[in-house]
């Protein structure tokens, strides 16, 4: 019992230096933007900013290892930080969401099935699609699962498979849960085709056409293209690139609207990357729970956390058994396999027989395979590995976006994740440049794809799932210029 | 010209024989009824049948060999034939469907979903399952492919899937339709996960809930479901047990109905195994093309043929592109993989948007595995010999039945598929007979999850999917005694 209040203690006190650190890292940041310094340009020295700031050296030198971290300083040996971007590069709160809080039909099927068939037809550099690199896939290793699978001496991988799942499969994900503090046992879990099918059945468990679903602004396509499908309308709530869904809006929302369902993403949000801090999560399990409206989780990228720690679920804070969890295993070891799940707490039995209705069951043996490789352990390490991969890729992208772009772009500052927001500058559109972009072999996501608010029209979302080399600084460059030249135009226009 | 006028010559000669020798038949099985002879007694001579009925000797060798392949009458080694099932146990028509002219809606999810994990739980022997038997899969062959397409050097296979589909399977089910005298490409089709995600796919493309959506009575379970989960009603037509579907009761439903699309299994039906002859599909395609009602197609049996001709879908006569047609590997190949298709003509852009939308694409893995399968040409061989198991198999199953329930069972005398389709005696509830069936390990379908006609809640569907041998023959025993008991109970329960 002392032990565990011992500990607390320290974690606030450690939470309390970063917080000094973050502050004066902000600081600092203030410097280099009123000094109007250039990337390149050498910042004052470690003493001259504990002199302007008074504050202790250690914390100066904390500070500017976060702004290593961010990228907007770089150190030169023997010579101190230089400014690598220009802070003015990052992301500045989005814009407030006051466009259309009613409820709106949805129309970006179309768009998006057309933009995925132009990618695969033109793109050689592919910015557009969302998944783990390519050479951080554990192939070798999920085949040699695959070929014992298929070695299975009963032919349970080829006859009618499991409704709910493989028992490999299912006891595995369960025991990923065990950080939850919540009793998830492998009865609890269904297995579907990939995350954007476990959302698909849970909104077709709670609503039904022409029902309100309250969903975040920019959100993830595919939960756009589901609500088309199904008939449902949107309604939009904003979102704060550091802290994630804005739950006074949400409020304001569910008072005067009759919303039949949510779909957030409250860890690792596609595209912004901000995560709920806890006590935000719990907030709005418990505006939800108490008004006994769903919540359907869309989970996808909580593997991918920059940090130390993984973001724990909206599930886990889950008192009310009214949060449907939704995730898979195409963002941490192959979208090819399209195996995802959902825990759906007492919607279990009817998203099942939803499942049953639509496909019978997910097939058998790549559930085995993912089994028996979760079985061997490596998992644990691959992410590791992953993490940290991504998370220097992320950096580069980012990096090289604040160079080669107008400075008034911003960029988000990804808590995890594999994309990157961006909000060009005004008078680009984003679908217009993407055009532009696929006559030179460069793909990426309009914002007109992530929102159907006309706010987002000049954003676009970057995916950092090709690892960073010449060619990728290239496309880079390419679309930067692009971005130059739309501009040039529009101020030609505007004149 | 002259070839083709001489060859149809033939073929008409050839037919009018073939109903002249059905003819003799149907006499000599009255000669059994009316003498009434057992199963074990030895029936009329030849040479008596031929003074009889006054024909040829030829005639009445022809229409023995139709009584055998029937399962009426058995040849003994130099001893003439004997009666091996009761010709009065041959299926009788179905009764008319005066029931529900009107649509209705739904409810089997529940009681299906529960039944299938029933059997799950509790059989030892599953007639309920409609599978390949599992010795008849080419397991080996499919393994194989797999590992080979494990090693694709591309990460093709573990990357974002296709949307449409992996080429290699979509040019192979192209070439697949080559015997249809249509121009079907690779282009029009789209990979599903199994035959009942294809049907349900477009459902979604063609109706909205509350439509009126016209299915055969009986039909297979899963088209039911489907049409429950999407809260679709449905108008049931029945079917005839030789010619399929009735075309004058849907002309009459056309007309006093508002039918938003037809669900129909024109070949080798689920579960009464008919088939519309080549003209009736004709007339279907016209009637439906005419009026601009989608006819969805589920032709998952189509292969499974126990004549010497493949029977043609009816989007081979779909001169109107108003044909959607589906099916899949499951009854073909191996369920477990899960691997169906659409072709869906003028609707293909709008199915593959809500296919997108529902679970982005069908794993690639598994369908470059069927592709690499279909290329090494051993499909061909595959089917040839598991149509010649499967009719045997069948046969046996058939004459079990005929001798161990009692004499008024009617059962089907199906054209392919795997499945026999049982009238119970009057008074007798498939659905109790299932549970008290399950207690003893033996599981069926009952009549009551392929139509929700009450017409059908004395009939059963018992699927031949296992291999029959010693313990298959004393299950359908056990069925046969529990058939036997509830008669009795009812008998006693009446009186």
């Amino acid at each position: 019992m002392h032990q565990i209040i011992l500990n607390l203690d320290k974690r606030s006190q450690i939470m309390e230096r970063l917080f000094r650190y973050e502050k004066v890292a902000t600081k600092i940041e203030d410097i280099i933007v009123r000094n109007h310094l250039k990337p390149g340009d050498k910042i004052p020295s470690l003493r001259d900013v504990v002199k302007e700031l008074g504050v202790s050296l250690a914390t100066v030198v904390q500070a500017y290892i976060i702004l290593e971290t961010k990228g907007i300083v770089i150190p030169k040996p023997k010579s101190g930080y230089f400014v690598n971007s220009s802070p003015h590069n990052k992301l500045q709160p989005l814009v407030p969401l006051i466009v259309s809080q009613v409820p709106a039909t949805i129309e970006v099927n179309t768009i998006v099935t057309e933009m995925l068939k132009n990618i695969r037809k033109y793109a050689k550099i592919d910015f557009a699609t969302m998944a783990p690199p390519p050479e951080l896939m554990p192939i070798t290793k999920i085949n040699k699962a695959m070929i014992n699978a298929s070695k299975e001496t009963s032919n349970g991988n080829y006859e009618y498979p499991y409704l709910e799942g493989h028992p490999r499969l299912l006891k595995q994900i369960a025991l990923h849960t065990i950080g939850w503090n919540k009793s998830i046992s492998q009865d609890d879990v269904l297995i579907t085709n990939g995350c954007i099918e476990a959302i698909s059945l849970c909104l077709s468990a709670v609503t039904k056409a022409g029902d309100i679903v309250a969903i975040e602004c920019p959100t993830y396509p595919g939960i756009l293209q589901c609500l088309e499908s199904k008939g449902l309308r949107a309604f939009k709530i904003g979102i704060d690139p550091e802290t994630g869904l804005n739950l006074d809006e949400l409020e304001a929302g569910l008072n005067t609207n009759r919303i039949a369902a949510c779909v957030f993403s409250p860890s690792l949000h596609n595209p912004v990357g901000c995560s709920m801090p806890e006590e935000n999560k719990i907030h709005l399990v418990k505006m939800l729970g108490e008004r006994n409206i769903p919540l359907i989780e869309d989970d996808a990228l909580g593997e991918i956390y920059f940090g130390t720690n993984r973001p724990l679920p909206a599930k886990a804070y889950d008192e009310y058994d009214n949060v449907l969890y939704c995730s898979s295993f195409s963002k941490t070891l192959t979208p090819g396999f399209r195996i995802g799940w959902v825990i759906g707490g007492k919607r279990h039995a009817d998203i099942e027989r939803l499942k049953f209705s639509t496909n019978v069951s997910t097939n058998t043996v790549l559930q085995d395979t993912i089994g028996r490789y979760l079985e061997s352990g490596d998992y644990h390490n691959h992410l590791k590995k992953l993490r940290a991969v991504v998370k220097v890729h992320v950096t580069k992208y980012r990096n090289a976006i604040s160079n080669y772009f107008p400075p008034d772009t911003k960029i988000s500052l990804p808590k995890g994740g594999y994309s990157l927001w961006i909000e060009l500058p005004n008078g680009i559109s984003a679908l217009e440049l993407q055009n532009l972009a696929l006559r030179t072999g460069v793909a990426f996501s309009p914002g007109q794809v992530s929102s159907t608010s006309t706010n987002f029209y000049q954003y676009i979302r970057i995916n950092c799932s090709l690892m960073y080399n010449n060619k990728i600084d290239h496309a880079l460059h390419v679309l930067g210029e692009l971005v130059y030249t739309q501009l040039k135009r529009s101020g030609t226009a505007l004149a």
